[in-house]
């Protein structure tokens, strides 16, 4: 038997889990985890399902299609653990990258990286280390179309289903954000939607705050402005400098974009307009 | 239409989330919210609905009730937000108490309180501001059995469905224990197991720790180790004192508690051996 | 022997800890706990020491006074657990109110309440039950000169120190913050900088942040832009809707409040500028 | 201008802060921190200071001497930043080993690792990615006072200041504990004292706690027993398995044993019996 990770999307009414059930029960399916959520606020119903099954992924796939159309669904079927082909972007800073690549040969992150892109060549050796291949891909305000070509040709040639933008520092053209709607991850080093734009660590320094965080979102075009996944924040006082806050927020940064990448590549997180469903 | 929150538990098969949904479809019902969990090591289900419909409570039943015979089912249907009638045990320490009443008279706690009991005087002031009558029980090694049935003769009398031990600092006999099973929430000062049984602030102090906590459970005969509903956590460091260990603790214990509490009255705990199922 | 604590701010300069500690010395003092900070931001140095002696508050001020005349100190000396005055204003909600009034009873809070002023009568009983003098100074466009004149006077009347606005919902005059000045401690209901202005809690919920928060601050003339004195957030998912938001946020902001309310009492409390520095 | 730590504990009595500032000024220092603590339970006075001064370290220490001397001070300086040479012992596990050397090349970490020693060979390329030297020492019943002979060995040759524990699963014996009393950091995948002794994820899953942590201390003979440095919790609920717990843990153990570490290799940590100050 094969576990398999349903996901669907679709406008509220009655009869939607009854019918999810029957297609599931239909596929000899039983059901090991179950979510749901009506948002009032679009309407929409959400549900993600884990169930183990004789049935193939096309068996499974053709119980569930009528269901599906009848409801107008939005929906996926994956198999359970099965790695989600991840493009990480980072530019000179490593710890996020070291946290996500540690925990995807750990086992933590269900993804696999076949490769890394950055515009500066700090990362080379971590890379390696790893034994992922290594773009050097430098990008200034001239050749950044060339370098967004050469992202994209990456992303098709490597079947790319996630791309993380690991501390990455480069905006992305309007076009490439929409290309990869929903399937790119950003780390912000603020506690969003504070200190949006550049230094947050220092505008939180001279605000004065008492927590810092990161935030770890959807790439949208209009910037830091994307669906949030996670957040999450530290303590700091007075007497640490902006600095302090730098190194203190790189764990921080770290663990939120590892955490959001699980999610996502566990097919826990779905978008509902401009917030997201996390079934964590 | 009313909304209803369906608890049903039973050994885990393939099927139960297709036949209830199937009889809450059956009974009009719009399923608005619903967790499932199959517990690896006990084997059984567990499942919390809440559905909004036209139907009836005694219509929702009859639609429900084939498939809990079928299934096996432990289950019950309460309307939302149906004030859970509850019995609150304090002693001196006002803090739980004080939580407890305020969020019940706000309404963040779905909990009706026909009576206080306590064993010391110095609560009743404060049980008279919330217009709640006080019944003044005192216990000694010699009288406790028959303050214990004062206890239960208040809780039938008022028809009580949960007892809160809000720092009692009095044992209950096994006895009222097993009377009580599932239905009496205490809070205990430490984050347990750690520091069980008296002064766990002193014991905490001693030990050195860096984080203090407290938990809320049910009781059991096996003091100190019912199943547990909620733990909270404060960090603390060495400058301070098990006297200020105390007075910090307060706040979370009163949160802890509460919380518990809400999680309860909501319907939202279930039993699973010696662990709780939270569907929170 | 008494306890005192003396805080002290002044240009940071080699010799400052020496000269205070042989002033304290001088004057026969223990030193029980002592904090310092130089601040690289602002050049300045500050102090907080909190020593047993056997001299009279006087004596020590007279050791001390040369000290910080050649330091060119701002200084203050206070009996350790004085209660500061202080005058509370609400409006509707009781929640932060009732923390204050809780804490001030059981002696965590080092505060006494010689008068409670709301815009609103519902807060009235609360005060009553902890035999508190209520004011109702209703405000309104056309009123609030003089409803803020009748706040001065009580200021003036009961020798205030301290006013904390428990969710008073009411801006103040540029004046009468000028006056309050580093004396007046607002809670914002969000986690600022994030989500300044009304309705902080629907803005979070629209944003949809997976932390919200609350944050204590000092009043001044421009709007939640005051020196930050305390933050507490809260986990949040995306099943909350942002009435729940309102209702899980009265805890963090009871509790972020009454903190800062017993750092200030505490004389922990320092201004560095725009910041806070936070002995505790 | 150079700056150094000075970390001094005695027994406490009036005049100590007064006699080690003169003895800095006479130096030439200028303190940048400073930070006390009296302990009631013991009755030591404990303190650090930062200072930065144009004298070397021998001119420090000869003005330092004399007060030293006069209240029976055991006292340290250290010039700030001066990396500890630091043994780390592995077993197979990588998480804490990884975070240990991510962060000590970053420098967030002031400490070098001239050895890594492990029972089992898995951890070899990381240690070569870092560029350290990895000795392999295998560990049984019988060859154990070799084993630990050959760890003294390295210790020595490699003038080691501070041995980590990073998972290492083997107990020392209570010799070698009694040698580094005070120099060795374990950190124990609990929230001690709870679940002391084997698989405590396992235990902690089968008594259904809401939240579990690590716990980084001192290494004592008494095993589990020794003075706490840090500790770190994270919420987990009923659907998380044992091994889950074991999954998410990880992350918790490696900021916990880093955060002492550093804390440690700052001079911030000071035995007060069974207890650690940490001057944060």
């Amino acid at each position: 038997p094969t576990s398999f990770v349903v996901t669907l999307s679709c406008p509220d009414r009655p009869g939607i889990v009854h019918a999810v059930a029957g297609a599931l029960l239909e596929a000899a399916c039983n059901i090991a985890d179950s979510q749901q959520y009506g948002s009032p606020s679009t309407g929409n119903f959400f549900m993600r399902v884990e169930a183990t099954t004789s049935s193939t992924q096309a068996e499974l796939s053709s119980a569930l299609a009528p269901v599906a159309e009848a409801f107008g669904m939005k929906w996926q079927i994956n198999p359970v653990g099965q790695k989600v082909r991840t493009l990480i972007l980072g530019s000179k800073d490593a710890h996020c990258l070291n946290d996500l690549l540690f925990q995807q040969r750990t086992g933590t992150l269900p993804i696999e990286v076949p490769a890394i892109v950055s515009n500066h060549r700090d990362l080379e050796g971590l890379a390696e280390f790893y034994g992922i291949p290594f773009h050097y891909i430098p990008v200034t305000p001239d050749t950044k179309p060339q370098a967004e070509a050469k992202l994209l040709d990456l992303i098709r040639e490597h079947g790319i289903e996630l791309t993380v933008l690991a501390r990455y520092m480069q905006v992305l053209s309007n076009e490439l954000c929409t290309e990869l709607n929903g399937k790119a991850i950003n780390i912000h080093h603020s506690f969003l939607p504070s200190f949006k734009g550049a230094k947050p660590y220092h505008q939180a320094h001279a605000r004065g705050v008492k927590i810092i965080g990161a935030t770890a979102h959807y790439v949208t075009a209009d910037l830091d402005e994307g669906p949030i996944i996670e957040q999450e924040v530290i303590r700091v006082d007075h007497a640490r400098t902006a600095e302090q806050f730098v190194q203190m927020g790189r764990d921080v940064e770290g663990r939120t974009l590892a955490q959001a990448v699980q999610w996502h590549a566990e097919h826990r997180v779905l978008l509902d307009g401009t917030r997201t469903v996390v079934f964590n």
